[in-house]
């Protein structure tokens, strides 16, 4: 049994953590930690875990962490690069659901998030989890990067393009629509029902933090320049993340259709849905799922990738599972064969 | 394996089915009819279920279903009465999750739902599957009644107190709230979003059918006449029922409470919550679980019971598995181990 | 033109007051207060009313407040307490839709509200603003205590089988369903979309601080002892309050259906809907009517009365502007006449 | 009074206009007509217009359309075209929501249509009612094709760039959001509030009706072909259309806010928000405003302009009663000053 700790499990990635992993053959959960309910039962404050999980929440610290095999944390950003450097060096691996480890450039990193990083030394041996680009590198890892909900669905989308070098690096669009949940457990104005319900709206259009992570994921894969324009939007629903894609393509649709199927054809995570029909994202919900569509519409030049996603599950706490199951050299899919739940 | 058929899988009971067995491991998905939909793939449909189900929808046929050891009916009402002599004449057990084997007295059937039962003397026969109340029933039968939704909530939600004798058979309440997804997947006017979104509503005050489904039940357990006033309210959310049922108790709420805590202490799918919690019906959302708690507010003489149950899991599919479970002497557990889905 | 002030202009009350006020014809919007936004535009806060109104945040000053003739309290309890005195002895009307002028019993209030009364004195003057029972005391008042949302819809529902003496007065059951701006513009974890949303629960079922005002409300028609058993319930919606209310009456429910027409016949804003009609809370989203219907289930003794309000208009800020309308010798519906936002 | 008649009373855009026309001054509703509810009192199936309308639908015939003034059709694609004839040879004033009257070239409008246009003849004459465009046309015509809802996001959006040429032509997007209400009042599973709640998709991505309207619109004031893709996609709400508006400009963006602050600064219902503001199309709901913003997001050459309305106000109803106040040359915003319902 992988003993496995949680640092910040009181948040949606947190509890998504412990949605999957309770019900994971090859783990325990040893230590959940929360700064501020430490003391209380875990499943007093998510009952969804009644008889599945007794373990009580604790402080964040280091010796009680250092018993378990691997901790994932599931913490606003900041907080894994002050732990990492120690569990690390006491043989614990690290798994980071937080942006600390995605962005190789430490300068740019602070320029988006606003403080200096703390161990930029372990940036350089972080592995980014996108298991569709990494899977080796992640299978030796000690230490893993999780993709942010946005950059999994926009770079599963344009992925066989960029790879193939079909498309036009220098005009890149991907509008991209979230669930409130991708804001997080926090008492916030902004996402209460009586504001984020029955509305939609765009956001952070002038610059949002995923856009760095993007653009490195896309030009790593292009080895040149890619000059993308992407803006997020809230979505009047919880779970769930659609990106729709721009991009100018020659090649005609059949042919894409084609080259997406093929190139995910091994994936467990990653489906192309069949030519002319749209993913819903209610079709991905509670899963580990990434639907497909790819669309050329009236022939033209315009090629539009559709992308879904559960952006707890894919974009978060199911890709980390998928991530720490490589590690471990596990059957992928172990602990992530849910159905998505619809209606 | 269990060869199980599946008549009328397009509703969402039917998915809801499909969405648990389809990982149930001693289950084979062998037949899934649909008269509308034959001829098409079951995941071209539901893309939850692609990679998951193979099967082609047939049309509802009796020779067809025989291949299978137990076949589900997951049709409106007075599909089920019409196929089920022929289907248990061939060995063939059967699991109706609509109306047709529920009500013990087919005048009064025939009074709530409109119409002559096409099979009165197996009526008789049938055992109603409200596993917390008929297991030992339930084990032998060939022929199970799947409880309704509401029917489901209120009953656990009462039955402490009726068995006891505890509460005044003269005067309860039961104010009722589901989720839309209890009209089915039905194209009205009515479950459009833009009529049931943002909006609440009470309906059928007058009278309905669930009335007396849930009077039958409670009766058989009380032996004498109960006098229950059902108000069902429609909610807008998708899935989920939370019954606020009131009755008028002599015996403190400690008391209470203990006596739920005891009744239900070795079910697997009731939980008696902690003194002064209340449940939400997201806690239970997509699970088989049925949350309850007791409350007795300003010490007066009314007793409150808060119910909660996802009006698709435990109010229909997940109880139908739990019943076939127990009809093929599996743990009664077994496909159902799933945490709701939160948030 | 009557010089109106808003205290606490932030909340949803209060910006629901700016959306009646701006558009009235008889009122200058002259001073809106805000501690944490003074300085700032109204219409920056609330894009909604761009080009309507050219006021910004104030600090809440007696002396800027004194320059209105009225001036109403849109803040959490214990604010307008504070502030009430020293504008009635500046000649200043007040209105106030918190809840501290609304029990006159003040050891009661201390209790339920956990707090001292700062100027017990006046409460004796303060005039209970439910127009249907207090309108000849409305008119001339200073000093007007606006109703919560929940005792408008469940007195308007109960009234005139409590004024005939029609209802057993020991066994009277509210169930009453809001909307999840009933809770405010509080960040608040519960107040989330993603927690409130999908969702459905009972809250405060051991006692909720309406009770004691709906409770006064009643006994004072009703000249005795009301028992009154009361559950407030969070629906997944924005706006709008179901009452559901059981009493036992022995009267015929087509009695009981005239008894109500006649009752209310020259009331503008409460529409007694046709025998056998179920109202849903969107007839009433945005406009300050209350819809109400009787029906009696299996003619048996239990009345089932159903209220419905928007819980920002005829629950707060409408019924506010309807009293003012009176205390100021306007026709009644001035500003009012708007038609509920359907779908 | 202007006696107006209304075909196609009982779907959204009907009651909308009833909605907004009951309260309308200069306005007397003579005839409302639904084919399936003839007979019927209007407001027995719209609740929220009791005591406001005593109107009973009629069979939609022209003998007594012909008493009105002028007629709105809020009816499916298809019926204008066969009365309007006749009406107009009666000197009836005819306002289309439908799309019958929207295309000028009539082989492209029955190619995306499906269906013979019923009098060619007329289109030529009809106006295409969007007022900041063609005002003056609109206040002699007696045939007014009220535009699309997406349609007017998109233009209202694309306009001033268009105008000024400093617009990329052959490059523009145009990813569109809209409400659950646009697909209107039909009995269809895919409109059901267990299939369009809590969940996100593009539709329609290979071609929507909607992409000529647009383009004819864009076309006739670019003078010369404009190259778009429009994706059109359901959101889970009721009201509003956000459209995300992207094309390539060299001009900074503070010259474009300038652009468009001057191009709408006589506009009532046109509102420029401030540099860096993000529209919500909660601030527009059940208004008859525009709203928008634009960005350049980190200084590159893709402007992105966000525009919002209500789809059934500024993109039908609203917009229709704008013009015929044009038409009868009342003030243009009688009838349609509300303020949008936040929250």
């Amino acid at each position: 049994m992988i003993r496995v700790g949680i640092v910040g499990g009181t948040g949606y990635t947190g509890v998504e953590l412990l949605r999957i992993l309770v019900l994971h053959p090859n783990v325990e959960i040893a230590v959940v930690t929360s700064r501020s309910d430490a003391g209380q039962r875990v499943d007093a404050l998510y009952p969804n875990l009644r008889s599945l999980c007794d373990v009580v929440f604790s402080k964040p610290e280091v010796e009680e962490l250092s018993t378990c095999d691997v901790v994932f944390f599931a913490t606003p950003n900041g907080t894994a690069m002050l732990m990492a450097e120690a569990l690390l060096g006491l043989g614990v691996k690290v798994i980071d659901l937080s942006a600390d480890f995605r962005i190789k450039d430490s300068v740019e990193w602070s320029k988006w998030y606003g403080m200096e990083h703390a161990c930029p030394d372990l940036i350089g041996e972080a592995v980014y989890g996108l298991p569709e680009v990494n899977r080796e590198a992640i299978k030796s890892t000690r230490l893993l990067a999780c993709p942010g909900c946005y950059p999994t669905a926009v770079q599963l989308g344009f992925l066989p393009l960029i790879e193939k070098g079909l498309v036009d690096f220098s005009n890149l669009i991907a509008d991209v629509k979230s669930g409130v949940s991708g804001a997080g457990r926090k008492a916030q104005v902004s996402s209460l029902m009586s504001e984020a319900g029955e509305s939609f709206k765009a956001y952070a259009v002038s610059g949002h933090r995923h856009l760095p992570e993007i653009t490195q994921g896309l030009e790593a894969v292009a080895n040149q320049v890619v000059d993308l324009t992407f803006v997020p939007h809230l979505t009047p629903m919880i779970r769930g993340i659609h990106a729709t894609l721009y991009g100018n393509v020659s090649t005609n649709v059949e042919e894409i259709q084609a080259l997406f199927e093929e190139r995910y054809q091994y994936e467990s995570f990653v489906d192309i849905l069949p030519s002319g029909v749209h993913p819903d994202t209610r079709n991905v919900r509670g899963s580990n799922r990434c639907q497909i569509a790819v669309f050329k519409p009236q022939g033209a030049g315009k090629l539009v990738v559709l992308s879904v996603i559960d952006n707890l599950v894919k974009g978060a706490a199911g890709q980390a599972v998928q991530n720490m199951n490589i590690m471990y050299g596990l059957n992928e899919v172990t602990g992530l064969e849910t159905v998505a739940l619809y209606p």
